[in-house]
């Protein structure tokens, strides 16, 4: 199945002036397409960093998302940090000069130029209603850090990322999860291959634990789910869906 | 100045299935007290991936902060993760489950009495009104995933996190960012130690872009900042705070 590693890059991150919501985004996304992500990793904007990071994930993962970075200013290293991970020039892309051009109706300033720059050899994919091409580097994705942005594009993409999805069971436990752990167990003994979550819930009224049984395989979900219950005490359950 | 890594242990992120509050919740809290987080990495609950990445983050940062896999199921894996990054053997530890015996009321199960393992040597910190105390190895500070367990750890610990805060200012523009990134540019030509931020806003009526001046010298950033609004057009600025 189709790995990938997802790179945040922002010091307005690390210092906790923004929140990264991309990052649960992408996740959400490539979890309904069936792309498995093994990492999320959050660096400040350091060109060094960004090209080492960048390098071990396109080698490690089938895709790369980078988000951020990317804008006009000062602290935008993302096509930078990218193009040295791959140890390739930077040039100028005529065809992004001019739609900022068209977009914007001046000539162009020295900053915007700047946007205007991919790594020799990048591929651009056009971005839905966007004005501004996705940027594809080997198997790394470079999409904006705003949010409403980097949807937009992901959704113009996302055709491309595809796994087998996985089938999804929850099951809304009454008892401590200390109480079950040992059916859970016993559950994983005789299902190896069962994606299981048990998350414990300090404030719902009606439940204590969520559990989440997944797998690609729907017959192996439903055997395992079978399984489950009747190893639970039937007052141990109060929603299955 | 203190540094610090946060290590998120958890497949319910990756697989978006929670979305991670923790390291938002630290990020803003250090940057208050002055330590400056360098990295955030998510990873799944796989003990030898958690003993790699916590070696590497013990040696690189002065405060390393976990967050989730304590729990007593079998996806939690943390404690042998860290166990195994300083090849330290897991010990029972009689005081915790003393104090979990005392909660409960009960003789505990096996699956409890793994929550009271922990790595040869570490020390324990109460957490204020929270029976479970806060478990250190090393400079490695062990929290739950649940984030009001998380919070009330963290508060009880804070103080042992200090460095000098930044001063931060605020300068909302109405320009676009590549009008003004020629401006910044020449203001970090000239305030090298300036911590400046640029953030783009899509949906704001009264300004398009917001600046952040930070520094952890006072004088500096207001000096950068007089220089920051001279170099500006007046009707560019809507507001500093």
């Amino acid at each position: 199945m189709p790995t990938a590693g997802i790179l945040i890059i922002g010091n307005e991150i690390l210092s906790g002036k923004v929140v990264d919501t991309n990052s649960p985004y992408l996740c959400e996304q490539l979890r309904e397409l069936g792309v498995d992500v093994e990492r999320i990793l959050t660096i400040p904007d350091v060109v060094e960093t960004i090209a080492a990071e960048v390098k071990t994930m396109s080698q490690t993962y089938d895709f790369v998302f980078t988000s951020g970075g990317i804008g006009p200013t000062h602290d935008d290293m993302t096509i930078d940090g990218i193009a040295a991970a791959f140890g390739r020039a930077l040039e100028h892309n005529e065809s992004i000069a001019d739609r900022m051009q068209r977009g914007t109706g001046k000539v162009l300033n020295e900053s915007q130029l700047k946007m205007a720059q991919v790594p020799e050899g990048a591929k651009l994919l056009d971005s839905g209603d966007l004005w501004f091409p996705l940027v594809i580097v080997e198997n790394v994705y470079i999409f904006p850090g705003i949010p409403e942005l980097l949807k937009k594009k992901f959704e113009s993409a996302r055709d491309r990322f595809r796994g087998v999805p996985f089938v999804l069971r929850h099951v809304y436990v009454t008892k401590r999860e200390s109480d079950i752990a040992e059916a859970l167990h016993e559950l994983l003994s005789e299902f190896p291959q069962l994606a299981l979550g048990s998350y414990p819930k300090l404030r719902e009224e009606n439940f204590k634990v969520l559990l989440t049984l997944e797998s690609r395989d729907g017959d192996y979900v439903q055997r395992a789910l079978d399984s489950l219950l009747a190893r639970l005490p039937e007052d141990a359950v109060f929603k299955v869906e």
